[in-house]
């Protein structure tokens, strides 16, 4: 899955770099897309943030258009990785990559339940 | 009322100025201060915003230590007014300042309401 | 000028509410439209922020996509104004509607000028 | 080092939780208090980042006081590591704990070069 990232002023730092925080926020817009637009799901996640990771490879500087690529990694019991690259659009430079453990989480019960099957299978079409 | 601002790095943009949308976020920062610690409330407010107001008046650079003053202003049936100023702790030059309309609001209705007598009395104190 | 605001799931409170201040950062996105690609200035703009007026007019809650409209209003000799108003695509009402006022500057010398003539032009046809 | 932290209410999201990616401000918190406070050096840093995990722990709810420990983990020639823990200061219970690898750099030259000997033995104090 690919999508362009729309970027804002207040990403960039006072070296006009995206803040390091930001990426997991663009993580966040990757799979916010995911899971409306792709999966069809509502806008409140039935998932849990296990574990992020984020490595920065070179800097964004303001003005460059930045693109996400997310694809799904291992998918276990109750938890699946979501991995990312962001790339500078106009070079193909990787600026960022990292991952994602989600855990499935009933928030009526408040505890990790196993993946339902149907989504395994949507989560596994994410490429 | 008078706190110091717990700046962070991500306030500041590419020209190391705080970023002018921040200061709203100073405002509620001293907002919040006013309503838990001054006022006693829960963390939630009770109240909604109705218009805010910034004036810049000069730039806040990264580095510079900044306060904020935060006065009642118009206490009328419903609502009331928020006044801000943010200064160099360091010269004490005025940064910024601005003002806030609230509504009282009850949630459980989700309508306005008249500001409760007591809390009218409470508000009129912080200055 | 209309523009489609990519919102992100940090703009939104615990409420479900686009936060307060997220709104100056939905009219700098504006800005940097107009700025970049509808102007062709470079990224870093050549002016700064005087005055900035949000009035708050119904929740956006998560899930709703917004749009953003912006006009030029007075132009005055070093200084000019731009309007705002946040719409919920789907049913057209107003979210949030502003103003902010711009001093043209000169970060060279470090103090405000006056607009130069072929940028009022321009200014002047944004509506 | 031990810093209490100081949340915002933008810091939460719909759940009333701490977003994810906040958490990397909390560490950037913790760094700059270290750079400026502790190691007493200038507000920009003269280090880039090369990597950072967070490990999600537990939710920190709105109205939980927070604070953040950092300690100074393995110093390899060019870079180094800090570990931080996040903990609720009223239960201390962690709340969420990860590291960051810094590179020390030269942003004259616009390379990573070694760590200077006496930063690698103020670094190594911090814990």
């Amino acid at each position: 899955m690919r999508l362009p990232l729309a970027t804002r002023y207040t990403d960039y730092d006072t070296k006009g770099h995206v803040n390091n925080a930001i990426y997991l926020t663009y993580f966040e817009m990757a799979r916010a897309h995911a899971w409306r637009d792709v999966l069809g799901m509502p806008d409140e996640p039935s998932f849990i943030l296990a574990e992020a990771t984020v490595r920065y490879v070179s800097a964004a500087m303001i003005g460059e258009a930045l693109e996400i690529e997310m694809r799904t990694g291992e998918i276990r019991n109750k938890a699946w990785v979501w991995e990312y690259v962001i790339r500078c659009t106009d070079d193909g430079r990787t600026v960022a990559e990292g991952k994602t453990v989600q855990v499935w989480f009933d928030y009526a019960v408040r505890k990790s339940v196993a993946i339902p099957e149907e989504m395994r299978a949507a989560l596994a079409a994410i490429g």
